[in-house]
């Protein structure tokens, strides 16, 4: 942590600071410079709280130098976390894709589906049984019938499931079901469920939040393996901005940005940030061009007539045209970009 | 709804967006128009899934114009809202002022701050017992303890304590202690939470999601409303956007937008939008100024130590200065404005 | 500036970017921490470019400390800059109202709304002669026709005159009429029209940017006080966000922030901001309370009928009301807060 | 347009509406709906002003549906605009890459970077030599000198080149020696210098402003247009969000949005999106694999020496190994995606 001082900053206000961070069992070190002073706090273990020195006498401004997480960093771990399910790996330089309906809807809809998208290459089959929605007068999900659903799925069609958890009340239930537990976009600092989701035996696939910092995020990761669990895979679906061409805008950047700082996978899900199928495709095509270790993109045998989401499902025609695609641009950029 | 056609889209792709909304029981009216056919969905309750017509042949765009809030709306009641917890009221033209430390501390910072804020006449207590951090490094409370201060707070010193709650696991308990339970930014959207405050017995403080819509925010309140609880009070506490001279932008913009949409009361948070004490005192009385319901302020007796939040906590005297300004302000808007 | 090196950089590493500031005539200090070295960059005059080390080997992140503001900032010049225009001044603690209509319509029409305003309190008088539209095809307003009803304006009515210049061909021209010349939202980083500026006579009302941050706000000050005219006003007129219930977000925080870097005066704009009238009334009662040194008002006598924005112009009546809560509330607050 | 009337408001409200429509040569057609009433303006020429319509009784909302635009719409022109310079085409399928400096520096610099550039792909060069800098303090840039330097790199190297024009002033000096004018982001609303390039016999790019809705960039570009130049190349070069982890914020969703909504070529800047290298060539790709008509990728040889953004600056062999790269991508996604 750097503390600047107000220009003309009396000694006496530099020894408060020093002061100050000493009572904490910090190291404090004053750095003169040409207008201010500055005073370093070194030797922290983890990040300090700046409201410790803001409202101090002559403290201009307080940056944060050392980032709070630990063991998601790649600091911390400098091979890339490499997480399994079944035969499927995320973060080894595969491109793995999931694929399914928003939501499950009937026996029927979820076999259909799952039969298109595994014959088109998708290892891993996704649907919703607990659907987090904006109003409670829509479709909530079938629950518990969604989740035997799934696991005919998943024993008949031969993929793992994944499928979102919302709270900590159906975890058992979920967990019992789902090979892979998501925790949804809304709920990414919903801090009792990760604590939860850390101790499960099932990986976690962690959509960013709304608006969520790269911090925030990879803290909410950090929340979940502080508690024993390591096998987290982070997914981006866009953020909100003041755009309105797409339902959120997905932001690329974060791939690289993750990979930088983070040994986790990052994966994508460019439905949820499109919000419509033309948008599909070629936001799939870039995620996987910009270096993801996997997507995740939702098909529908019928989207007139899905019960949510509809108007960003790509019919199997085009998952098909698409898996064509992704597996020849991850075979020019895959292990090539970073 | 209003489903806009592309220019020359043919007699046929018109007729299927018609079936498509008759066979939905919807009515479905075309109104020609110079450029091109627009088609009205007529008759419907509540909100349309705009993803039933998206992907149809000549389908431009889908213009949402029913808004999917029923309980919360004006329109559904004119009157305000107003919600009691003993002899205050928020909604009644009155300006309730919260107060407190953002987190509770020890028994004897409780009640040295509650002493100080009901001195400078605020009519209700806050502290945090259980605390959402985005580290887990972070301290997170003193859990039933914080609780057992609480409620000694009320007992010695005489005024209601509201606190957050942050799961269904400890809601029960929550409930037991608070005269109001909050429910926090990260929370607006579990839902699952928002259902079980929807079954309580006491007034919600339902604070804005980071980068919440207005009609997310009203949706988040209709959640708890549609499950019996009526008492429901929105609080703006600022939303992500691209500055960084304060934590967050508090948008003041959002009290009569609110006051057009809903009977509910709002109330104003500027502490945790400014992040910083110096901006707290301008953007309360702002807050005042526009015409909330209400305060929600963070007042600690001792800023430097305070284990969260601290550079944002108004010293005792200041907070006195700010009582005087708010009841003044409130005396020349209150009323007056809407 | 602090460069921070990654966890176990070189001695080397750390050596070449002392050279590599040395070389530019910096002084640099290498600060050991308990996980890594930071270095920082001292006795530099003005901000140092981050490119310079960004790339190099073991650098793991640049942080800014230096601001690179000189002439607008409250350390170079402690004392408020006072705007004088006739006798209306911004900066000495009283309240100055703008106000008139969007555009300049007609000679009826300006002299019809002047004299409202006057009558009210307004202490100058605006409106578009050169109009920024968004499109080629709205009204772009009466140029130098409506210069000339500026002009008159002032001589019958006795209110300095306030409009925009949108380019240098039509300066010398908008210098020659007005009173004070406004450089529009969309100019706000046209840094040939801000050196023009700067050696104009005029004082300026300096817009911020759809999504300026303050420090490129204040940039954009420097770059005309750095020519000579240090008689700049700022003015908040709403940033871009998400939010859909205004048409901006008005950014109240801006105020505080603003005061506390700079001694420029600054003023608000909350009919722009909002964008529809209801919302004018409590954001200037806000705008008021806040802090800032002055209102610009929309106001119009036949909104319905005007030719840009009637949406968001109040009616002769509102304003009156306005005024006489925007000097009550200023009563209060005036010279309280900062 | 479409308004929308609150529920229960009288008849006389809705024949006000219409009358006030009619008034102004719309047709106005009342569509009863369940619980409100809406009208629609039927057979308008490009948009109507909403401004017109909310402040009257009963009305409560006021939703655009025809779009402003119209030269640049693609239900104006169905095929694609391919914008020719020398034998270079942007909008064909085929990708062509524009690389170079951000500053021209001086004529060694330039002719070494472009010789590098040239071989590796590019085909077309780029350099500013009028530089937009947030800061007065800055390098902006060598001016005429800096033309004349482009001018030799055409010359000896022979490659088309493409520079930013700042200001009218120096707008036909620009033209003289640039083959493609850029307009920069904080000029993308300077409507003056947007209705001169409407005049010029030079193609022109014009770059996304910070925050501009994808309406204001079209808008932006129909103007120039309107004056009678459709040579326009559109460019993408990230948004300003909340995010910190890139300088802004790459919007590749952008890209199927345009080409739904209009003919005009568009091609990537992902240096300035990125801000920092280690992102541009995940960003590059990703640009390429999303169906852009372009790239605009900074390059230099001595980055930590470059007068302005030398941290996003490629070094050459990184350059080379992206365009391969870039190659493989476009020969399986150019003309598959759309």
């Amino acid at each position: 942590m750097l503390i600047v001082m107000k220009k003309g900053a009396t000694d006496q206000s530099v020894q408060r600071v020093v002061d100050t961070a000493e009572k904490r069992g910090y190291t404090a070190r004053p750095i003169p410079g040409g207008d201010r002073v500055s005073i370093g706090i070194l030797y922290n273990k983890g990040s300090v709280d700046a409201g410790h020195f803001m409202g101090l006498e002559g403290v201009k401004e307080v940056i944060a130098v050392t980032k709070p997480y630990k063991l998601v960093s790649r600091e911390f771990q400098n091979e890339n976390t490499v997480v399994t399910v079944g035969n499927v790996k995320f973060g080894d330089g595969s491109m793995p894709v999931i694929s399914g309906p928003c939501a499950i809807e009937s026996e029927e809809q979820a076999l259909a589906i799952a039969k298109v998208v595994k014959k088109a290459g998708a290892v891993m089959f996704r649907g919703g049984a607990f659907k987090p929605r904006t109003s409670p007068y829509d479709f909530q999900g079938l629950g518990k019938k969604g989740l035997e659903i799934l696991a005919k799925v998943r024993d008949e069609i031969g993929l793992p499931v994944a499928t979102e958890v919302m709270d900590i009340e159906n975890f058992d239930l979920v967990e019992e079901y789902a090979d892979v537990v998501q925790i949804g976009t809304r709920n990414m600092q919903n801090f009792s469920l990760l604590k939860r989701a850390g101790r499960s035996t099932r990986p976690v696939i962690l959509k960013r939040g709304m608006s969520a910092m790269l911090q925030e995020w990879l803290m909410a990761a950090e929340y979940i393996m502080e508690e024993g669990n390591n096998q987290v895979i982070l997914c981006e679906r866009g953020v909100r901005t003041f755009v309105r061409h797409s339902r959120n805008t997905l932001d690329l950047s974060v791939v690289p940005a993750v990979k930088k700082e983070s040994h986790l996978p990052i994966i994508i899900d460019p439905s949820h940030a499109a919000g419509v199928r033309d948008q599909v495709i070629p936001l799939a095509c870039a995620s996987v061009a910009v270096g993801s270790d996997g997507l995740m993109i939702e098909v529908h045998h019928r989207p007139e007539e899905a019960m949510s989401d509809g108007a960003q499902s790509l019919y199997p025609e085009q998952f098909e045209k698409l898996m064509k695609m992704v597996n020849k641009i991850h075979a020019i950029t895959g292990g090539e970009i970073f």
